[in-house]
This record gives C-alpha cells, structure tokens and sequence, in this order.
C-alpha cells in the first residue's frame, strides 16, 4: 500500500467545496525486467476512461491524467470530479 | 507470520525473486453525497479487468482483487502478476 498512501493521503481532500464525487484511479505497473519499455499504461489510460464514461456522466475539463515513467515503476494516476450519482443518473 | 508474509511478498515488494512484472490498479471512489450508495465501483472492476487482458496476458490465479467499503470513500484494488511483457507478446 506504501505505493498508493502518497497518492490518496495528498492534499486536503476533506475541504473540497464542492459537492462533488470524486473517482480517483491510480494505475502502476512495476517491472522486473531488462528494461524493456512497455507502453501498457498509456495504452489502458483511454480504454479505462471509455469504461468510466460508460456507468457516469465525466466531464473531461474535470479529468486530470498525470503519467510519471520510472526506469522500474511507471505510474498513471487519473483524477476525476463527477457529479453526485442518482440512481436515475445511471445509465 | 514473518515467514508467511515474506514468503507472499504482500510486506516486501521490491525483493519479490519471481521474473513477473506486477500491474495494480487502485479506484477509489469518494462520495460527498447524502449517502445514496453507488455500486460504481463493482461495475468497474470487471469491464476494466476486461481491458486489461485484452492488452496483456492475465492469469486468473495471479489477480487479486480487494474491496473496501466505506462511508465516505471505497476502494478497489486490484493487484496483478504478469509475465515480463515482451514485444512478440502484445496483441
């Protein structure tokens, strides 16, 4: 979990004005081997958002996307605000 | 438990011995709303675990999948081992 904790601990989440939901996805893919680049994350970034899309209504000005590539760990985080989910909102 | 927890590699990430790269995905879904439950969560896990194994060859053995709820805020992680991604390997 030490991979996540600074990820969801950041910031003050609790004095968010807005009433707002919030789905946060953090993606890390940790490779063990020689170095052979992998795009995967970028690759699953658009597909994951088309599946988002799907079950809640995104805006994409409330999309923030930050990719960090390591020589052994790249991380993808996604950061949405959507709004608050009714059953009615549900497709 | 020491040897139990070493042995599973849940405490010890960066000594893992096995040559497998590990993809996790963590969704957390925060709700400032009146507590009108969303199953949004759930829904996700599975079409993005469909993603995933169109891109990389997944073992169902080497998933593991954990989901808490909370008032506030749910999580789904979602932790996978994959064979060492080659180029001949990719879809």
């Amino acid at each position: 979990m030490s991979l996540f904790s600074s990820f969801f601990g950041r910031g003050n989440k609790t004095s968010a004005p807005v009433a707002r939901d919030r789905l946060q996805i953090l993606l890390a893919h940790e490779r063990t081997g020689d170095g052979t680049e992998s795009d995967l994350l970028s690759k699953l970034h658009a597909e994951i958002l088309q599946v988002i899309k799907k079950h809640i209504p995104v805006d994409q000005d409330k999309v923030q996307v930050k990719l960090d590539r390591g020589n052994s760990v790249s991380m993808l985080e996604i950061d949405i605000e959507v709004p608050q989910l009714k059953s009615s909102d549900r497709p």
